[in-house]
């Protein structure tokens, strides 16, 4: 097929860029599951980058592991052709650019030497900008040039170039436009002879410390409170099935969208057909041009590819399970990421339920709020985002998210302001969002539900033993939700405080036995859809959409939304244009969450999680008749006269039963780039 | 002075109701702490019923411990006399409806043996609606009828009876109404002829297991994971002060508003005045009367008082470090409330802060999230909050509630069903909010503190390097509030998402040096202002109200509160209405945050927490040049070849270094009445 898995030897010929599990049709998947139907067969698509062409195809393969056939599903998966501009820049490219960039830089050795010290020229990094330039089909970025030092996010100098690279003959690439010191330039010559000339605003050379260092300040001397296991590890992890209390579930790291679970069932029926994140998003404001238009969307560039080995002890807890997972993006032999995922019981240090009573009864009973957590941190680039599925006692599910890293940062030039805080020597922090969406495949006793909402209405009322007399009372207001457009629930609209997916079957008390979605997120508006760009993160438009399910509405985002931003290869509010009826129907809940983000000097050197995050619930709500905790073995009760007895509380025994915690040796090798199943460890 | 202190012997005569710490002037304490001037004088507040009087009388009574004089302070405090009818019903009151009603009952053991069981007329418990009545100077109840059993909240029967205990004469008592299964009668000789009559529609009793019993339903066996301080305990705690990891407090309990804490410093500044709980509010819906109407303002009845003692390895960790408490809160002798709050340093399990690097640089840096926990518990009759306050190594401290034990419930009758959800045999669920008030006096650099928002706005502009081109770029918006009115900021008003309390010096990089409150809530509409409930919970009406603070403006709430809801003896939006200035001025926030429950069968046989809470972080926004826990002494960093030395990874050498959990043995004396200081233990 004349493809290349080396992108560096021929970087503009036709690159095998990645190989990734096709997701099997959710018919398919249930007849196999629940009526003994057929396996699915397993496939892989392929994504071929054709650089003579100018075009990227997606082919799917199978039946894996001997593949036999092979299928060009490109214009059925996303009607459109896919340019070859709409590729994220891989290595191959980067490379170039790095090339490309130092070869600008050495007729201006003179200014980098004294602006940004003796040799500087040949010693930057860079940021980029994205999307790369104003339209479909283009590929211009603004680069802007960094120290090279650990943290070099923030570490802008003035200088940024605005490069176009669309050519795939990289002779082609030049220089538009340059700025240096908030002062623009048509070419690298007229910047040359300004800066000779003297006719331009310097900047002077300074050295400083590297405030970006994560290197603790002084030798570290401290170890926080650790966890132990009193029983042991209480759940169990088989290939990519875990099971805990309850709970058991499938998971999966996409390389572009993140991690993923599937048939999450709670006593052994399922409740969640999928729960993944789909895709992360940051919109920047600036004067400075490398960050003025930047919108990320990191499904595009790879939110589980970038799932980096986890540290035990900081990362995840030290006893914490960890899991290694494997992708083909952008890599010659699939690279295995040693690590990446944790598994681990956890008490929250708060009680999940408990009351005491002095009134009448006199009794004690409570429970511990231990969960099983399953987490990767993906950094990308600058920032990191720690992904969180938790699975409560009581039957709940929640996926969270926080930010830390790096903030992305520009130089401090006249006009810098209105666009942020200045947070280190001549460094301003951008203002910007994070918008995370999450796609909830609830399936509630099948597969046939419906969208209820449920909210609080005050009502005038007449008083039964006093007619005359009026009050306000609240009242329960519940609605059924008919079509896609109405459960398209906008940003700005006010909300109804409940949101369930529901069955029609009852509980032992009459109600429809439902899920409620609670969304935690402190988001706002993300964009104008006046704008080009905003068509590609239409589904932060919602705080909740519900969809109806379809196996051609996969996703949120894709590989293309970034780079082809303003033709996106899936615009996902076009879901919802149809506006199908969603009533008794298998839905999908896309939920919106996030926060604004106005970096602050504390932002130095890494964002911390305290308050950076954002998430959702998923809570039994007349699902179960009763609280399904109440048959937890941790229980503990206690009646006067039983306080020592052990018999219904096994804290009375914990200082007799503790086991010493027996801890695995620390390793890490999330430096050692793990190619191949077979190799490394 | 004629006043006992045994309210049961002589109910209503002079009672002597509470003894609390009166809280010393904010100027005075910050004369002493600040300038070295003198120590407040410390003194008292008595809270005497004067029962043939009529009225309610608060005394200042001081020096402590030893007074030398007493204030009536009544007038100056609430500008009004307080009524008798504004008293909470106390224990003797308590008694004698407990009388009242078996004496109620006795004349109809056929109606109560037929409909609720054998015995049960001399057998039953109930709750009581609040306020108990219409108007001010009302004190008729609705008392709904329960089983005797655990859990009796949830155990409605189905018979209500409007109780007049308005007289302090308790032979005048009498009833005014009653509801059996759904139909009202005006006295007890109409239901019992009706009844035996058979003209009314019946309850037929059938026996049931209790769905309220908190007693395990098999042997527990399970232990979750738990913590130890694998470096021992890193914080300390002298008398009422703890200091952790920079951070230092003072902390207290309110026997009526719950746990507080003064003096609040990171790295030696003061940074917090006052935070404290200050209200728990709930409004219900029913179309029983004895929910119909209900509205509990906790602070009246007691927050702190009913924070009993915590059980170890379910309320807190079991290594945390337990303290008791004592009140003066009906009660004849000072109560003991052993182990009612609890300190601990707590993991996350989460990283603070973290970032790994593969691009350019190769490093990982992070620090996990240890932080320092402080916590009561209150049983407020049937539901419990769990309050922190939390204190990272960031420098936020965050004040969090979340709620459990029992819903309050109604027997299921025509009608019901707006109301709420069936969750047991025939027991309705009643839809209600949580509304909690917080008190964050903050003094950003000293006491003169201005109010600033920050939000994002987009706006149109022209690229300055393609000048025809134009998008939507977001800004950063900042605004200083100028008055009380318009920094409050109303529940339905849309709400910039940065509120601050900053100070005018600046930080190193030249911003004003703040704090930023970030609210988490799932509340709504609280009650509409025509009501005249409303005026004793107007705090509700605000997400975030800033004053500026008074020493007589001390609390949202009040222990009159409640019973004179209706002539509210604290009217919070009082605060306001003089619109003072609030540039330059020393500013208190009054933070909102709570949720709307609509009870499920999940609720039974208790609320649990997940997803049942809300708080307000209070972090630093360019209050430092960056972030102090850059300094913690548990920075993890690893570069390539390092990742097995200990010296900036004390993770490491955790395998090696890990000492045995010892354990306290377990102890439980929540059932013991502790009376005095020196008695029990």
């Amino acid at each position: 097929m004349n493809i290349s898995t080396h992108s560096t030897k021929s970087p503009f010929s036709n690159y095998l860029f990645m190989i990734d599990l096709s997701l099997p049709k959710k018919g398919e998947v249930l007849g196999y599951l629940d009526a003994k139907g057929p396996k699915p067969t397993r496939e892989a698509t392929a994504v071929v980058f054709y650089g003579a062409q100018g075009k990227i195809k997606e082919f799917v393969v199978g039946p894996l592991p001997n593949p036999t056939y092979i299928r060009d599903v490109t214009l059925g998966k996303y009607n459109m052709e896919i340019p070859l501009t709409a590729r994220p820049v891989h290595k191959s490219e980067a490379i170039f650019l790095t090339t490309f960039i130092s070869n600008v830089l050495k007729p201006l050795s003179k200014l980098m030497d004294e602006s940004f010290g003796p040799g500087s020229a040949s010693n930057v990094s860079y940021t980029e900008a994205m999307p790369s330039g104003l339209k479909s089909g283009d590929r211009q970025s603004w680069v802007g040039l960094t120290r090279n030092v650990e943290g070099f996010y923030i570490h802008h100098i003035g200088f940024e170039l605005l490069i176009n690279h669309q050519s795939t003959d990289f002779l082609q690439w030049h220089v538009v436009k340059l700025i240096y010191n908030g002062q623009y330039f048509d070419s690298v010559e007229e910047l040359k002879q300004q800066y000779e000339a003297g006719s331009l605003r310097k900047i002077v050379y300074k050295p400083q410390p590297n405030y970006a260092s994560l290197k603790p300040k002084q030798r570290p001397t401290g170890i926080g409170p650790q966890q132990y296991y009193a029983q042991g590890k209480r759940f169990s992890i088989y290939n990519n099935h875990v099971v805990y209390m309850g709970w058991s579930f499938a998971f999966g790291l996409s390389p572009l969208s993140g991690m993923r679970i599937f048939d999450v069932r709670f006593r052994g029926e399922r409740i969640i057909y999928e729960l993944s994140i789909q895709e992360a998003m940051s919109v920047y404001g600036s004067t400075t041009p490398n960050l003025m238009l930047t919108k990320y969307l990191d499904a595009s560039l790879g939110i589980g590819r970038f799932a980096y080995e986890l540290v035990k002890g900081v990362d995840c807890p030290y006893s914490a399970t960890y899991i290694d997972t494997f992708h083909y993006l952008d890599t010659e032999l699939p690279r295995r990421l040693k690590n990446s995922i944790c598994i681990f019981e956890h008490d929250s240090g708060r009680p999940l339920r408990r009351h005491f009573s002095e009134i009448g009864d006199h009794s004690y009973g409570g429970l511990s709020n231990s969960a099983l957590v399953f987490r990767t941190i993906s950094a990308i680039a600058n920032y990191d985002y720690i992904w969180d599925f938790i699975f409560y006692q009581s039957g709940s599910v929640e996926a969270k998210v926080h930010a830390t890293g790096y903030i992305a940062a520009s130089f401090n030039v006249n006009g810098s302001f209105p666009y942020g805080h200045q947070v280190a020597e001549n460094i301003i922090g951008n203002i910007h969002t994070h918008f995370i969406n999450f796609k909830v495949d609830m399936d509630v006793l099948g597969v046939k539900n419906v969208f209820q909402t449920k909210d609080m209405e005050f009502v005038n009322m007449s008083l039964p033993w006093m007619p005359k007399h009026h009050a306000m009372i609240p009242h329960l207001v519940e609605k059924q939700v008919k079509t896609e457009q109405e459960a398209a629930l906008r940003y700005d609209a006010k909300t109804p405080r409940y949101l369930h997916i529901a069955s029609n079957q009852t509980n032992r008390w009459g109600h429809q036995r439902s899920y409620r979605l609670q969304v935690t997120s402190f988001t706002g508006d993300h964009l104008p859809e006046s704008q080009p760009e905003e068509k590609a993160m239409s589904w932060a438009r919602y705080k909740v959409a519900i969809t109806k399910h379809k196996d051609t509405e996969q996703t949120s985002g894709s590989l293309y939304n970034q780079f082809n931003i303003w033709t996106p290869a899936v615009y996902f509010s076009k879901y919802i244009e149809d506006n199908e009826n969603i009533e008794n129907e298998d839905l999908v809940a896309w939920v919106t969450t996030g926060f604004l983000h106005i970096p602050h000097a504390e932002d130095i050197p890494n964002t911390v999680t305290v308050g950076n995050g954002g998430g959702v619930i998923l809570r039994p709500h007349n699902y179960f008749d009763e609280d399904p905790s109440i048959h937890s073995p941790d229980g503990v009760y206690i009646r006067p006269g039983s306080e020592q007895s052990c018999d219904d509380n096994r804290m009375a025994c914990l200082a007799q039963q503790t086991c010493t915690p027996v801890l695995e040796p620390f390793t890490y090798q999330g430096f050692r780039f793990h190619l191949g199943q077979n190799q490394g460890d």
